[in-house]
């Protein structure tokens, strides 16, 4: 929807589906964005190469979050029925584009700090991201049918997955001290901890978008 | 009226203006708080000296500005109808008070750490701070009318602003790199990042007001 | 109750407490955790030795914890009726939780980074840490009875303290940088840091609950 140009089957889908489920198709597309985000992410730290093209290529993921988002924020002021509140719907969406925000930071860090070598530890932090931001898509998939005990699933998951970053932080800043380039160690700790933190917001949005739904059921 | 230490003009106003509308008044008189305080931290980061004698003056600005939170705070406690609800005026007063404290936080820090120089990114991110409180104070001075197009073009800006200050971040800190002097690198570094959030948080407020003024409206 | 593994006498609790209490219990016993974690850290910044052995004890308090807000969780997934909002009780409870969790970070790192000296300012922190948990703990007890004025008086001693540790945590930074060696810099700033801003998250608590209490007088 976002990321086709052609104006007609927008419409067209306007037509077909009901004014107040347009929100769960908008924040099932985006859910999908931030997927691609963190595909993208994963698969630089797993095969760092080229790192100015696939900068570009998360920013331009980046890019059509953010249009995602307006195209909310747009809606959500022009119709007067939605199935959930408003607000819910604004805060979760702008919490959700954090996430894909968060990716686009980290990478653009790797690159303008000039981060020639990625340790085992950020391939780690890759995967966890990965995982818990497909945990994070099937709950918005859920969403739509308030399925209340798959979103509560998923949710734990996001949880654990979120206890394993932090272990895994502390461990790599540990290790990181051992280190004698302290300029290296400065980087690197940061980019550690931004990678910590996408999990950190990973489950911001999860308990958000579990406490919506509960407040639904 | 919080200036002003007269007790008597205080009263009069408040017989002037109906109770429920008080809030906005002492919303719109923090907002104008806050900006003189982004004033001042601009003006040091283009002029940097007497940093003792100013970080003084920012100092009270700040106490002014959390006398005027514990104001709304306790005439919330005490009136019965108010325009808004209760918890609404409170989150966003108090957050508000958080651009503030940020404002009164980076100035302790130039002090503190003994910065005897400013950078070039340093200034840029004083201007960037004050057009986003400038916004902001628009905005504000928009909530009592509940204009929600006007308060979401300002809610725009802010978000635009903020942006530039993340491009900025990352720059400055890629540049820092450079340096040799690892204690000055940590020291800017932290500042930075303060600057940064400091946008942030101006951005939360803009959103936090754009949501409750959706709410209303 | 959650520490009793013995499941008889919490079923009997349960049929003399009517359903839509048993939240306050919770939280009451969630809040004396918290407590119990902060005197721990703040014994160990007192008297610095058996660091692996005293982790381990924080981190069985902080799983007790996490025992509690999944209880409370659970309940409120199948309890219709609650004396406040359903996701008022859970937010605060998890937020709450973030003080524990919080407790055990800085455990960690003081071992994982392998700290073998306290200074002066740590101690400091650990004793307005207590106290300021203290604070929160005798809200909480006041919260069965929606004592707003208890509640609102601790919630402004919980600010004195966020800022004292505020200021400690300047002084203690501006002091840091006088040392020479960077790597300790870099750690010991990262705890104060963290010290610090388990005090910002005591006084989210206390804003949180008093809102909740606020919304219900």
């Amino acid at each position: 929807m976002v990321e086709n140009k052609v104006k007609i089957p927008l419409n067209i889908k306007e037509w077909l589906i009901p004014q107040d489920k347009i929100f769960f198709s908008l924040l099932e597309e985006q859910s999908r964005l931030v997927v691609q985000g963190a595909k993208l992410l994963n698969d630089l730290l797993l095969d760092y190469k080229d790192v100015a093209k696939r900068r570009k290529e998360i920013k331009e993921i980046e890019h059509k979050g953010d249009e995602v988002v307006h195209t909310i924020q747009d809606r959500l002021a022009h119709t007067f029925i939605t199935p959930i509140d408003r607000e819910d719907i604004d805060q979760l969406s702008s919490l959700y584009d954090d996430v894909l925000d968060f990716t686009n930071t980290i990478v653009n860090k790797l690159y303008a700090y000039r981060i020639t070598e990625i340790t085992r530890e950020m391939t780690l932090f890759g995967e966890v991201i990965l995982k818990a931001v497909t945990e994070l898509n099937v709950a918005f998939q859920n969403m739509r049918s308030l399925n209340q005990k798959e979103i509560e699933r998923r949710s734990v998951e996001v949880h654990f997955l979120e206890n394993e970053a932090d272990e895994l932080l502390n461990k790599s800043v540990a290790e990181l001290f051992e280190q004698k380039d302290v300029i290296l160690i400065i980087k690197y700790k940061e980019i550690y901890e931004d990678l910590e933190r996408l999990t950190d917001v990973c489950e911001d949005v999860s308990n958000l978008l579990r406490d919506i739904v509960l407040k639904h059921s």
